[in-house]
């Protein structure tokens, strides 16, 4: 059933690339992770900060290759205010990937999984599809994640029991 | 000793104003916060919200008299970026308040003290004047407080005696 | 199987008392959010502000019916350094509630309902059972709210059918 | 050139609509708040609190016309996971606001004009239409903005000089 | 009076593990928490956020020394939702600690102190001991705090003085 | 024009020293923060977090060359209240900075520019300058801005034509 695969692994090539933010417009910020993603950040994400003077602040922070670091800056450098980002070495451990499909009332659906040593330690119905059922079929999200993640139990346990 | 004195008090009059800002620099936020102070706001305060489109925002909060109304939306409309701001009608409850003089080895220092149905529920040494003492006296400001405390308590103690 | 009702409605006797807290030990907050709720708060809160001069601060947030506000306000002048409160009006809507039980592997577990206009809009398993099952029985948590609320689902699919 | 046109107002039949979530997937925040902005709300936004326990929660809320509480709370309860809601009588202030069109390199563009007692007190380009430029331009956001704002006050200057 | 010595030291075999959590259910967070503390983490703290697509999300943060990795790892995986985590290496300067007995109205109190090149700048009273005594014996717990402090101050300086 | 040059460049001997503060007076912040600029930390900054037992908290974090961990370390444990810190080593990317002066209608007011591989990517007015400005001739501060912004950017026009 399975159409993915990827191995369980660390990558000990990775970086965290951080930029403090106090004068820039808010507005912006979504542009410029959807560019980092786009070149292939692994993660972006923002944290709210106090900075010099007790302005508020935003620090952005992108997860990548250590490979990626000259295309990141030159895309911080581009589209945001700051002068200089920082960079910290760090390792990733990713679980093994897999995309299984879940028989619904709507259709297939994806559920993502994720091994740990071989153990199925999580999964969990995709955001989108999910969210174009409750959008098409007027059922509300929470519902269709709900049924989603019971149909995928079952069919595990049916999976697992001997013939 | 006492040199200040207001009665504990109940405020039905107040109004906290409120704008939510998503882009604006960072940067002018003290200078506004500086002016709704100088008019008169009992309390200026910012808190980092997530907005449409999941931006990271800032929603101002002003705490005054309903009498500064109007002057207070027009700092806020001139020196932020808000094509709107909302206020609710709220309730200050606050403490009768004095300022008690506390003999230190560094001069006498000022506390702030605040009574609830006349009983003492309250005392903070006064930031600048510790600042001040920590910065010229190189003294750690924790040992500055810890001091002016453990003297006004003291004060506190001689004072409740019988003679 | 119910043990436990309360009719949907809306309370227009509330408050949500305020204090703005930026010189307290936030060590106290537990403290503090424990006797709120021992003197029937509905629901304590804290948000993280920016406060005059840049100083990051603690909005302490209670809601509770108007006829608390006495003891309220005595527990946060006792409990915390804030030298005044503000509270402003609110309703509050609250679903018809029900505590059903569900037979597990791990014996009978609490599930909480919510009805809005007669209808189940909501459904969640008791934390403090389901974190006792996980510890006692070393199941990850996240497995036991699963389980709960699979066999919660079937449950009621199975009530619902006609005999 | 205007061709839009609102005037400035008060509105005093406002609510501000609060839940406070701790046990919710976050995944469903923003599918939540479009179904929000879609029935009206004028504006929804998130605040990261602490509950209960220490818990890490989200306070949701959406202001909107007194008119819309029974969708939004429909909405609320359908969509998140809360067992109930709460309710502030709010009054919005809102600027006149007008569209002016710019020229510029990449064609006219749009910018969102506030005027405060008649004066213009805010302009903001339309972040939609610089994001498009910016994009298939490959020019830097904060370029486009830069350009727009020039253009908005070069026409401005113009407009008010005496021919 | 000491019953407890650990020289200050500095530990370079540290690691911070992290990962960013944006579909977990926020209540079980405190659950995990006391996991990773109970298989020995030093530090575990958890920071608000903004991820993809504008999501409020939380970055659960670990501190922890590098053999334990593993384990921590497992945790991470079984009890919360997450695909991956990352850790950086970090080094630990801790303090000399020790613990003081205080005599005070309600019995012996602990105090932790810590030194700093064999100074002493740090001291602080229990916060479970303090809590004990504000329940059972109904005072302010910021006045058990007050009292500890006092108290240990005049032990100190009593110490200090040559007989 | 310029009055000052720095080249661009990467400093690979940073370190980014931080300390969870759970118990300590908030007020005292501000006051640490200058302390650590003062002995020459490039940025110094705060995030709230939630601690132990569900605790609101400060992660102080000073990002410094590696020669001054010692001077940051006691200047952190003498005015803060914790019993250890922690860093990690990071790698800071610097734009080459110059400071323009542009003609404005208030006299001759600074900006700070900045340059990737030889290009112009940020320009920023100064806030002090500004400030003053805003104060002195009562104008507000983002029409500073934004006048100084327009000059800057007609000046760089007329330098980059051909004679």
């Amino acid at each position: 059933m399975a159409f993915n695969h990827r191995d369980e692994h660390v990558d000990d090539h990775m970086l965290i690339v951080q930029a403090n933010l106090d004068d820039m417009n808010p507005e912006w910020m979504s542009y410029l992770m959807d560019q980092l993603f786009d070149v292939g950040a692994n993660d972006v994400y923002v944290v709210p900060i106090i900075m010099k003077r007790g302005r508020p602040g935003l620090m952005l922070n992108v997860l990548i290759d250590e490979e990626l670091i000259a295309q990141v800056e030159e895309i911080i450098f581009r589209e945001s205010t700051t002068l200089g980002i920082r960079y910290l070495h760090a390792s990733c451990h990713r679980l093994a990937r897999e995309f299984e499909r879940v028989d619904t009332p709507w259709g297939l659906l994806t559920v993502k999984v994720g091994y740990h040593n071989g153990k199925l330690v999580q999964f969990a119905p995709e955001f989108k599809e999910c969210e174009q059922v409750a959008k098409s079929h007027h059922i509300p999200l929470k519902m269709v994640y709900e049924e989603v993640r019971m149909r995928f139990n079952q069919q595990m346990q049916k999976n697992a029991q001997p013939e």
